[in-house]
């Protein structure tokens, strides 16, 4: 029962065309400078025309299997402040817009992202501005849902925004917000395994060694930051907030049916989803 | 970078001379029925015999290596009323005894387990009495602290459980257990692989495919229940807890110098530890 190395990295459910994992994910050898501003992958050139492509930059939210278990975490934001902290195209602050939100503010680190944001959005009640999450200011008490799809894996310091996220909900506000899964994020040499023809496996190794990995996802070097979920949870709790729901995402049997190429992702998570309350 | 099957399936931290994992981990080919009662492997001569056998079992608490992390989590229990789930020999009753508890009741599906506690506990406030978890009735209110120890993962209905014990636990009580990670027991061919000389990972696959997973560990046949992560802590919430830690458990620098045979704990968790409080 040997098992063969990454016999097709290829990842459904991210987008069409990534090749997430495909060369592995690494450690980096040598001391990695606590960031204090976060890597700006997204302005980079290939980077940005790889993630223009992708199913969910396409198609925006129904492009994301993620979407409508993400959405079934969210509060009735009719009449609510919301932020997206790492909106890309906007996405999502349209949807809240259209969901009857009073405000909605969108962030990101990416200046490309957020001129195509601005281009796209006509809703008045909905405003872009340039953040980096690692030395993000929020106003105290200033919104009543904050939210981000897939941005907290990229900051290197996640207890320092997650305190910063608890200062700027009113009581009982909410985060709701996905990130990659420890489990798909861990091992130096993340990707499928074939362990007999058909039968897949996912290797997990380093869970307990925290911090940067590099990988070469639509561009080389991307550093992601992987924490146990232990460590994400309970630097929620220390923030001060009730976990509401830990959703480890995994398409619904319609999904799969509609596109069996998700099927591998019975196998282990890849997303992880989190709900808390103020 | 092929990976060789199961070159030391060896658990140095489940006790010596397990042999947890070393014929992998298998879904029941047939459907199994709901457990209305637990399977009672620990009055089996031979699981009896070898789980007496290890250091757990021998030195109590100080041979788990997750005891400490698991201690950290208790609340103080002086003056108040303890329950332990699945209690075994006794060393946590005694161990409460001595901390202060006003009264222990230490439940367990095993004779001769009890016996041994029995008659190895001359405290006084210590009781135990035959129980299944799959069953268990507990006095509404009737307790301050419900502790168990690496016990619910031989639960088919956890939620049930967890519903029961919130009911048993005075406003404001507190429950702490240690469980098997749903990483180490998710894959139906769990064990170390080695994908180069020395380097280690552990295969996670069928993830999702909650339910019976049947491993040879000191007895044939012995059937755990895979939950993912999400399932139990959200079981948790909709019982009414508030999570308060979630810890998945590496050992500390301290015990990686003291017993380097511990190492490859740091590769993936072995052991899922959760407090939570009604």
């Amino acid at each position: 029962m040997k098992m063969r190395g990454n016999a097709n990295a290829r990842n459904t459910i991210r987008g069409n065309g990534s090749r997430h994992g495909a060369a592995g994910t690494q450690l980096p050898s040598g001391k990695t400078a606590k960031a204090s501003m976060a890597q700006n992958i997204y302005d980079r050139p290939e980077f940005f025309a790889g993630y223009s492509r992708l199913a969910r930059s396409v198609a925006g939210l129904s492009g994301a299997p993620e979407w409508p278990a993400l959405k079934a975490m969210l509060p009735d934001i009719r009449g609510r402040r919301v932020v997206d902290l790492g909106c890309g195209f906007g996405w999502f602050c349209r949807w809240a817009a259209e969901a009857g939100a009073s405000e909605v503010l969108g962030l990101d680190l990416s200046q490309n992202m957020l001129a195509r944001a601005r281009a796209e959005t006509p809703h008045g009640v909905v405003s872009y501005q340039v953040a980096d999450l690692e030395t993000l200011e929020l106003g105290e008490g200033s919104a009543d849902l904050i939210y981000s799809s897939l941005a907290f894996h990229y900051v290197a310091d996640a207890a320092r925004l997650y305190a910063g996220i608890h200062k700027a909900l009113a009581p009982g506000g909410h985060l709701v917000f996905s990130t990659e899964h420890p489990i798909f994020m861990a091992s130096t040499s993340a990707g499928w395994r074939e362990i007999e023809p058909g039968v897949r496996t996912w290797p997990v190794d380093h869970y307990f060694v925290e911090g940067a990995r590099s990988t070469d996802w639509l561009s080389a070097g991307v550093v992601k930051y992987h924490r146990t979920l232990g460590t994400t949870l309970n630097a929620l709790i220390r923030a001060g907030f009730t976990i509401t729901h830990v959703e480890e995402f995994c398409p619904t049997p319609a999904q799969f049916t509609a596109n069996p190429a998700l099927a591998e992702e019975v196998e282990r998570p890849m997303f992880l989803l989190v709900s808390a309350m103020r």
